[in-house]
């Protein structure tokens, strides 16, 4: 079975990336993935509080954008306080630990995803992503060390890989899509909607495309349903465009 | 209910000691005690590196022996892998929260002691505890770093507290849409999508439309969500009306 890919998304300290790789390792996981690392890679400082987890460190891969990281993986669990604004189920560590452990035991390629020390997650990236991992901090002091969440997550995945009897995820049937395939049917979703004059106004535009993905996001598709949904979008748009040519021939009968 | 004490055993580096300081304050304890700790106290850089946590530091107390610094407690368990010496019962993380969690509702005072970074606990010290608890550490990745140890049973303690009242599925906010919306918006799409000559060959039809019925179903859509999508449908299908409009005049003026 293969073990969750850990995704830390602009991560900002060097020492950090490091102590994720030792809890990482502690835990049994070795697939590190930077999404644009504010101080470059690779950095010094990394593998001197790796504390001997080179073998983590030596392997990261680096991507420009979240999209790019995720791009092979089919489930990724976000790790971060829920937002307002989106449905994305919320899950507890153990939960999620009990549902990816079943998805990777189906032969899916899983994802824990985990934001920067400052801005954390922002709601467009979570919106990606199929659930919300939230760890039970006390309001009074809510600001957990990135290491130390990646500690209580990955505790709770070797944890549960000991448990007889997981929970099922989701029952049988085709896998979902990897996230790459569902990237590109939100884009030709979102071209198409620009081209209908959908986003409107446009300072909505970027809300409204996060509330899209997220619900797509939540229903975990198959690669068969982001065939479906494209051709649905295709449909309808080409559909608009034999209405405008068909009213513009009507228009131009009625004017010559 | 009183919380657990916790005591780091001849801790050396203040950093760490901040640090555990910090993680305590996520998951609500605040008695920290050290023992005999390598570089003596206060330390600046234990509240540089405590993110906050200050009272956290502000109220350690300061022991010379273990047996000094847990006098007034009635049940220790120390985190460390189990010595061959000794047949203390060894428990889980989540083990230990739940017998502690019921020692501390029964009045009991309680704590957990984690020995320094580098000797760890002696077998001396680990003998004056009531158990010992085992992290579920890869063996080929043995060292944790303090701070994480802390996390992980403190994690487990606060977890354990919630064990009664589970967060929510799904979170708060909108509940999902009545099924006469879903029915709605699913007949909107459907008939867009009759017109576009999606449904083809005639015969799937049927099976198409269940399965882009049981994909919206699956994401359980809010009222919202409804016509956020009714209004994707109808954007796709006839652009907003405006454009519409400007798109038949320039093709009238075009003609004309």
């Amino acid at each position: 079975m293969r073990q969750p890919t850990v995704i830390l998304n602009q991560p900002q300290l060097a020492e950090n990336i490091g102590a994720v790789a030792r809890v990482m390792a502690n835990f049994g996981l070795s697939d590190l993935r930077l999404v644009d690392p504010r101080d470059g890679w690779p950095q010094d400082r990394a593998w001197a509080s790796a504390s001997g987890a080179d073998w983590v460190l030596d392997a990261v891969q680096v991507f420009p954008t979240l999209p790019e990281a995720i791009a092979d993986l089919q489930q990724v669990y976000a790790t971060t306080a829920r937002p307002r604004e989106l449905r994305t189920p919320v899950v507890t560590p153990r939960q999620a630990a009990g549902q990816l452990k079943a998805a990777a035991e189906s032969g899916q390629a899983v994802g824990l995803l985990y934001g920067g020390e400052r801005a954390g997650l922002e709601t467009m990236d979570i919106a990606l992503c199929q659930a919300i991992v939230t760890i039970p901090i006390d309001p009074k002091h809510h600001s957990l060390n990135l290491a130390q969440a990646v500690a209580v997550t990955a505790y709770e995945w070797r944890t549960g890989l000991a448990d007889e009897a997981p929970p099922k995820f989701q029952g049988e049937g085709p896998a979902p899509a990897e996230q790459a395939a569902l990237t590109g049917f939100y884009e030709h979703l979102e071209d198409e909607l620009e081209d209908a004059g959908f986003f409107f106004p446009p300072e909505k535009k970027d809300s409204m495309v996060r509330n899209l993905r997220a619900l797509f996001a939540r229903a975990s598709l198959t690669d068969q349903e982001v065939r479906t949904m494209r051709g649905v979008v295709t449909a309808l748009a080409k559909g608009r465009g034999q209405r405008l040519k068909r009213l513009a021939e009507k228009a131009q009968s009625r004017s010559s």
